[in-house]
């Protein structure tokens, strides 16, 4: 296939963004040939012409993606901070997000790899944008970026993720309070 | 079959057993029909003859199951639970609990009213145990027990299942230090 070819870069496009928003509307597991050809309006030959795998597609798109949390900070920081966090926490407890979340976790029998960097990515830049933000409010902990994370996000996993309970925005104010000076 | 006949007795608990077993083990998906027939010795119709349907039988070990943390609370009370998290936090980092506490956190498309009930009743007991405790050791939070649950459990489930990584003594010990007076 000629790379170049206006049509097949338009298929391609098309393929891609449909791709995406499966993943991020129901998960990774929702990226299939047939769901993506599909939703791009495409015949499953013409995605298998772009990718041999649906592996291959499923890599490239999770290889450009980051969790669209704690990008850009706003000022002032901690109302900035909330904000964010009410996000996360509102999202956790919609079906979609929560399936992204434990398809992510998940640890298979076999040691996956490419899984596992992913993984590693991802979760690393939050936790490096986190850090970033917190230096920038003045917060002068010295512990690891990994731990700050913990404290922030772990207990919306349990509550807002395993619970399915909304936070309080009391609840988000006491978790930013622990981490914030002043 | 005569519920009374005692090879039938016999063959019933250890099937029960093996089906425990691989609960703890590898999860609730690891409970098959086959699976559980092989580890009890006993061929697959013997465990059709005792439960209809393999959801039959994890029914029924699931709800004898109680998550096994923050029992029986010893003393002196802040060690004790030091030495309960470093357990949780040491056990969420294997591929087995992990599995099992991603499939109890996972959720369906379809809205599965069984599943969610089990969640609420596993976590449910968890957190009860923690409230009883922080109140035996003079904590006078007026915080909701899942609320209390989730900045105690929360962080590991981000730092030991969802990263992989060993929770330090020092984390554990700051978690412990917001929640227990003095």
């Amino acid at each position: 296939m000629d790379a170049d070819d206006p049509r097949a870069v338009r298929s391609r496009e098309r393929i891609v963004s449909a791709a995406r928003e499966l993943l991020r509307g129901e998960g990774p597991a929702a990226v299939t040939f047939a769901a993506v050809a599909q939703r791009a309006g495409v015949g499953r030959a013409t995605v298998y012409r772009h990718w041999a795998t649906v592996d291959a597609l499923r890599d490239e798109i999770m290889d450009e993606f980051t969790l669209p949390f704690f990008e850009r900070p706003g000022r002032p920081l901690p109302q900035w901070l909330h904000g964010q966090l009410r996000r996360l926490a509102d999202e956790l407890t919609t079906p979609a997000a929560a399936r992204m979340t434990t398809s992510l976790i998940q640890r298979d029998a076999a040691d996956d790899g490419a899984l596992n960097s992913r993984r590693d990515r991802l979760f690393g830049v939050l936790e490096e944008r986190l850090a970033a933000v917190l230096h920038q409010a003045g917060s002068t902990t010295t512990r690891p970026a990994e731990e700050v994370a913990a404290s922030l996000i772990g207990p919306l996993l349990y509550l807002c993720l395993a619970r399915g309970r909304r936070a309080s925005d009391d609840f988000i104010r006491t978790l930013i309070a622990e981490h914030l000076p002043g």
